[in-house]
């Protein structure tokens, strides 16, 4: 139904001759329209990627305003330096420290997010046709501001140790081949968005000697890697070398979302073009967000803070794991050591975006797995997350799916019985731009 | 010496080859540089556009951040909608009528500062040689943007009563003529930046009359329409119809830049597809700051703050055309009815951007003329700002400026008595990009 209303606005709208050639490339994600389906208060979301943010001590955030607006209310209304307040990062480099980087505040640029991060490298390294690879599913925000500067997307496999660096080196060997031009590996080492995996010790550094040994960037994305649930992961892949390598980090999982700060630690040439990239989009990010961290970071039990987000989401993951082999004890699905996603692979033939709504009908939402891919693949898959919902919700959406589920399965076998099932290939995938309208 | 720092630093830059094409066009301005100096707290700086926030009334902020985490901190605290928050833009449809503006909230898109707002436009809507069309001078800002977006912007003259209708049309014709795309027409009809001046009443109909006729957009910037010190400016050109133009407004100004809020209002279908710009760019705006200023303006007497900074603004104004009258007589300048601004011709043959570290030698430090046209034009101007320093700090700051100038004009007189003097033209101008570095 939306896809209809919003065909019938383009066919109106009398300014489409001018819009730029990367604009084809805009579309409304899965996970976009499924935020009003999930706000629904009888639908238990699985859907979403909310932090669980009513988890943060009482007071705590008017008590860092109240200092700051104090002590420096006259510099937290005004603007502020295009790279970012001082004292915060420098902060963030304690931060980053317990996943063993090593790092000069010098060389952190704050962003609106560490969405905002990914959208200033796509704008300072994609030329349109430009290859840029990602794990296949990848981070469906990511892949829209890829696309919407007209990259190619190439996926690469990657299995429950993460990226495969077999894999990585023969998908560059028959990209590079093509004639075409890869600008950097994008991958989300820790406890990935949406496979749930994170990427072995010992590959780390393999995947970084390849793209450099290929004169290509790697884009290391690390929103999740603190919310552990056992043991830490290993170490960032920037903790092993300080050359070609972006890391993105961010406040949305380990704070809160609302104040949309992330930061991105560049070598020291890339990061003066970021903060070129940076004032040319937002002047300077805001000053009021980042001296609020900045008090919170110095005077709060932020470490404290985070062991609580790790606990209740521990508590989650624990739920929706139980949950799902009690209800779908015939299906396979990720196990992640910190987080807020589980991978669920459905049966060969099932399609997860043609039951979505059967789902919503049944009140319980997911995401479909095709929202991760560029090339349309994903449709026996699908995301779930624990991170909103509370255990006796998940347990309780877990059992909706899986009546749903099962009512697919029975059909499929009634009616298709020697139907050819569609098996994913584990080959890496490739789609030229413009691709196809994920709707 | 910021150059050959600058081009060092590239040099050594193993990745350069792997920047997109579009990254040329990024370049620090010479406001950017000019932070830096304006800081020493002994430089009197007629340079920034730093808004007076200490005019904002103690504790109105933190009671607003009080009411807003109590009532709903865990939405505060929370992602958001893309297009922003449904009682902030309420209240923007609020702001907006002040200027004669009918609009619905739905129409209207939160943007991370008025910047973003012109980083989503240019995305949208340039591709690589596009022609945009903007007044000489214009807000560097948006020069920059633009640039970034590898855009030929072409120059449009104006006079004391703002873009002229005539020129517009002939600049229209002869860049169509050449077989040049021409996306938009980027103005900023209140209180210039930096030009100081307003476009009459009697050409706003013109002026968006000829954009129609020709298809292509009109993009208002209006960040200090409600700062007037006398009468009011006329109402919007949005006001006049709401097909073909592009509104885009700002809290910097008449509240706190700190915040980085501001919005554009557009026809419907461009207004879908800045949602999804403003999705892919940073998912959705921050909720704290949005939730923060809609608050402000539920509970606190908006339009008297807005009172004060108008008296205030008027205050400084009238320091710094008295100053300029008394030390600087000969030459000429524009009389601002609002806003942040004076732009100052100095006399043929000197040289604005060369005479700043004289300037800055004797404690005073301003914008040359130069960094706001895409052409290098601007020699012979220099932009005052009278809306940070008070009004003591103005008169001290314009009797340096009329030291320097008096030796630079001793000089001129003394050494080239007969050299030909470069009489800047007011054709339209003309530049290809990438553009020349402005430092």
């Amino acid at each position: 139904m939306k896809k209809l209303t919003e065909s019938t606005e383009i066919r109106l709208d009398p300014w489409m001759s001018l819009y730029a050639g990367r604009a084809s490339g805009l579309s409304a994600s899965e996970v976009r329209s499924l935020f009003a389906v999930a706000s629904r208060p009888e639908v238990v979301s699985l859907a979403g990627g909310m932090p669980f943010v009513t988890a943060l001590g009482d007071d705590v955030i008017q008590q860092a305003v109240g200092r700051v607006m104090s002590h420096s209310g006259a510099m937290a209304l005004q603007y502020g330096s295009g790279q970012g307040d001082p004292g915060l990062r420098e902060h963030i480099t304690e931060v980053m420290a317990l996943e063993g980087i090593a790092a000069n505040a010098d060389d952190v640029v704050i962003t609106t997010g560490s969405q905002q991060g990914l959208d200033l490298v796509a704008k300072l390294f994609i030329d349109p046709g430009d290859v840029i690879l990602a794990e296949g599913p990848s981070y469906v925000g990511a892949i829209g501001v890829f696309r919407s500067y007209q990259a190619d997307i190439v996926h690469v496999p990657f299995d429950h140790d993460g990226l495969n660096p077999q894999a990585l080196q023969d998908t560059i060997d028959r990209v590079t081949a093509e004639g075409k031009t890869i600008k950097f590996l994008y991958t989300i080492p820790d406890f990935h968005n949406p496979a749930g995996v994170t990427l072995s010790a010992s590959r780390r550094p393999e995947i970084l000697e390849i793209t450099k040994r290929h004169g290509i960037l790697l884009v290391e994305d690390n929103p999740y890697g603190l919310l552990y649930f056992d043991a830490p992961p290993p170490d960032a892949i920037r903790s092993i070398d300080d050359a070609g390598i972006l890391y993105l980090g961010s406040f949305s999982k380990t704070l809160a979302p609302g104040f949309r700060v992330g930061w991105i630690l560049a070598p020291h040439g890339i990061r003066e073009k970021l903060i070129l990239a940076q004032e040319s989009a937002v002047l300077s990010p805001s000053s009021f967000s980042q001296m609020v961290i900045s008090d919170y970071l110095a005077h709060s039990d932020w470490k404290g803070q985070i062991n609580i987000f790790r606990g209740l989401y521990r508590e989650r993951r624990d739920a929706m794991l139980d949950a799902l082999g009690e209800n779908l004890p015939n299906l396979s699905w990720t196990i992640p050591n910190g987080g807020f996603y589980v991978w669920l692979t459905l049966a060969p033939g099932m399609d997860s975006k043609a039951m979505l709504p059967l789902a919503v009908r049944e009140l319980v939402a997911y995401t479909p797995g095709t929202a991760f891919y560029a090339d349309g693949d994903g449709h026996s898959e699908i995301r779930l997350s624990f991170c909103y919902p509370t255990p006796a919700e998940i347990r309780v959406g877990v059992q909706r799916l899986a009546k749903v589920v099962g009512n697919e399965l029975s059909l499929l076998e009634t009616f298709h019985p020697t139907a050819p099932v569609r098996i994913p290939t584990k080959q890496s995938r490739h789609v030229s731009s413009p691709p196809p309208n994920l709707n």
